[in-house]
């Protein structure tokens, strides 16, 4: 049987690669999870931001604060 | 008699099993439970995002931030 | 004299009993009392969920979050 | 001199007497006080329930999760 | 030099004397200050409810939850 | 090499000096600042409120609750 | 391999260099990253205040409160 895992762990699982993050004002941040702590906040590198899908711009390194997130999920 | 039982037991019992989340921005999310916290954080696997009933997109495993859920309910 | 009583007191009261819970987003859910912890998540058996007052689906076992809850009245 | 008094003895100053709420959606509860917390969760007994000073529905019993309240006032 | 005060001082004060409070739901407040506690809950004796400057209400006890007040000011 | 610096070790630079307040209700404070704590509760003095840049009330002293208010900065 | 870093290690490295805050009311900050603490309340120096990428003010110093803050990024 495997242990019970909490989520963060899915978090730690996801470290380096590439993610989307999706906040609650519509916009979509998609890049590399380089950090994040357990409220939740992240810090993406290389990453994009999307409204409705269409590229706004480029953001080398971007902090997220984590009450602004909805999900989080690998590409 | 049975133990008074608490809500975070209820989510343990569905654990592995397939739920439906709904949040707070009119989204359902529905997947296999793989793993929660205190907070409700969840993370689901196999999931599938549906907006009005249609599905959005798929998405193989799913961090969602516990203040943006309303309900969860296995399937 | 009566001993002061306290809010989670009532809820105790109303376990394994059908109670209405009323969401912020206009939703009500009618189900039997089976979970709560001090946060005032909620796990309800057997419920049904209602908007303006018309069926919209049952639920076997549903879990609310707390801060999603306006009022819980026993019915 | 009088000592500093707190928020909460006036609470317990109301109790088992009727008050009226008044809740961030515009709802009004008026009923016999019966329990709250710190965190001004309330429990009104032989409760009703007023939207726009019109008598909405009777509550026997009805907990009132304290962050949708606004005013706490006896009648 | 004075000793550095804190908010709360401020509002002490102010107790036993009128106070103007303003909350997020655009409704103010005007009363004797009896009595506040850390959460910036509020006890107001005598008070009055305006909305838009004119009189809607007398109350004589209200108690006023602190995260829906903006400001409060001695008349 | 300087010491890294807290966001209350500004505020506390700007205490006694005049400050603009802006709250997320779009109302602008502006007054002496009196006294602050780690809530980012605000007690100003010899204030005035400007609503679209244009005075609405003066206000001898005003506490301002720390969640209303999005940035302070020395006039 | 790299220890695991914290997203505020992350705002550490921007120290002392220009940042772009963007605020859940849709405006933009861009300063030179002075102080932050655990609750990302953040101080810039020599900042810009910017409403549809138009500059609306220059503010020397300028505390904005954590928890309006959606994003920062190094510019």
């Amino acid at each position: 049987m495997e242990t019970a895992s909490r989520p963060l762990d899915a978090l730690n699982a996801a470290r380096n690669k590439r993610v989307i993050l999706e906040l609650k004002n519509g916009t979509q941040l998609i890049g590399k999870l380089y950090a994040f702590d357990i409220h939740v906040n992240i810090v993406l590198h290389e990453a994009e931001e999307r409204v409705n899908g269409e590229l706004k711009r480029k953001l080398n390194t971007v902090f997220v604060r984590g009450d602004t997130i909805i999900i989080i999920s690998p590409e």
